[in-house]
């Protein structure tokens, strides 16, 4: 089987799994190569399982092996993962859709809290020597609204660290949220349902959860930014392309965003310098579902559903069926 | 009456409740001066407040007017007033202990998930060019032990949040908890009261809401540090004299901690590069206090406070009993 990338330093834990149900590994390198790359290792070793974590999975990756039963996305979204071929060529698709929720919902309010208590800019002054307490601008985390676009496990998440722990106002919206319970309601205290007009009207942030599709790409545009009343603080730790670079700089220029917290970007791994070397903006190298504890367990679940694919059992996380 | 100092633009706050209450407003400069300053302001103006926010406001400046009734903080400790030298001659302490209780507990909390998040050392990364996913350290944060020495407001706050939002095991300690209800006792879901040596073998952090005084002095030393157990974060956001510089240094050199976040620093204003231009250490310039909605309810509390001491009546928040 192949592994086309692994952005940590070794493969032992995957290697350890894979080889107790008589798999041998391929795995490519750290840093994903480019969809052909992936073409070539599929048609070089011929594999009964593709597992992947940033690279592209093509179509054409999917029809070469002789014999392919699964194609494992090493994290939650499918974006990279020509998911129709699979099916049609009768190999699972699977994922590990919770294995960083906490990660991920840290991060977006790690990234919050960095903003709203100035700890990026100030520790880069005070380590230029600088000690200027009057040039910090803090807000009181409990006076203002957060909004969460997307409401699957991490967005819940993050709702409830924001309402539970810091007192904050958090609407949420989703499509499937507007069905039903409808805009309006109250989840659970301080957490309410709201439209995104709404959104746009009251957040003092923005934080987006939300999967990437070709319904969610640009989300963020220049309409969406212009609707927005408050100078929010905008959060991206889903996908880059739910924001359109051009216009977020454009936003932050004409004081429609007070700043942005983006651990993602069109564009990455080399993201556009005239975004991230903002001083408005904190960047972070798409880490948000990484931790110790995260890690370890998403390699070894994810190995684990291999395994259970190839014997012919039905795997614990199926995205598809094939 | 007499400003010595006013870490914020403009004094307009202050102006307009004095002056509604026939007080003329004398304002030292945004930057407190030292000791001798504020005696040399105070003997010039004969003031009946004395307002200070961080200058020393020696026995002496409290020697020298002719009718002082009242010395405010314009903050919560103490530690820059000679209390004892405006008790023997009559005049009140007054500060505002309650208005920064949600950005003190704030601020910690956003250098705690700065840190176990990586965020300042990451962005700084991004700016640099360098996108590399691979050098992240992050940590689970519900999976971690966070131990809270000082059980005041703050401190409370600071437990709270730490356990209803991110599921945190938290270790409050306090020598009034220690006596009653006692090691051991949960205070809350979550929250449970420690010793010290609990602390040392337990925490993942260690964050100080402790008041200075001269038993806290250098509370976190090498004797301390030595009998730390894994590897903690330590937060500082209380008063640098909490914390031996070179004891600090020598830990994070030694591996006993495994980085610190630092508002507050023996030194400041100008405290030593070889503490704050380490890259384990976030800094910021003592302003955890700091936001938008504390900075005008501190400005307005105090100096309503200092009128109603002037007018004969008993102040608010008064801490001594002259």
């Amino acid at each position: 089987m192949v592994l086309t990338d692994h952005p940590w330093p070794d493969v032992e834990i995957e290697r350890r799994i894979l080889a107790a149900a008589g798999l041998e590994l391929h795995a490519g390198p750290i840093r994903a190569g480019t969809a052909s790359d992936i073409e070539e290792l599929v048609a070089k070793y011929d594999p009964v399982a593709i597992m992947t974590c940033w690279a592209e999975v093509s179509a054409r990756a999917i029809s070469l092996p002789s014999a392919l039963r699964v194609v494992a996305r090493m994290g939650v979204g499918l974006d990279n993962i020509a998911v129709e071929a699979a099916t049609a060529r009768g190999a699972w698709v699977v994922n590990v859709p919770d294995y960083c929720v906490e990660e991920v919902s840290d991060h977006a309010i790690a990234l919050l809290l960095a903003h709203w208590r100035d700890v990026v800019v100030l520790d880069r002054a005070c380590k230029r020597g600088e000690w200027n307490p009057t040039s910090a601008e803090a807000r009181r985390v409990r006076n203002m609204t957060v909004a969460i676009i997307g409401y699957g496990r991490i967005g819940g998440a993050s709702a409830r660290k924001l309402a539970r722990g810091f007192g904050c106002r958090v609407l949420v919206n989703s499509p499937s949220l507007l069905r039903d319970p409808g805009a309006g309601c109250e989840l659970s205290p301080g957490i309410v349902v709201a439209a995104i007009a709404q959104v746009q009207e009251e957040a003092n942030a923005i934080v987006l959860h939300l999967p990437l599709t070709s319904s969610t790409r640009h989300f963020v545009n220049a309409q969406f930014l212009a609707g927005c009343r408050h100078k929010p603080l905008l959060i991206n730790v889903s996908r880059g392309g739910l924001v359109d670079n051009e216009a977020l700089v454009e936003a932050l220029d004409r004081g429609q965003l007070s700043g942005a917290a983006l651990d993602v970007l069109e564009g990455e791994p080399a993201p556009p310098a005239s975004v991230i070397g903002r001083a408005d903006i904190i960047a972070t190298p798409h880490i948000a579902f990484l931790s110790d504890a995260s890690l370890a367990e998403l390699r070894q679940r994810s190995s684990e559903d291999v395994v259970r694919a190839v014997r012919g059992e039905k795997p614990m996380h199926a995205c598809n069926t094939p």
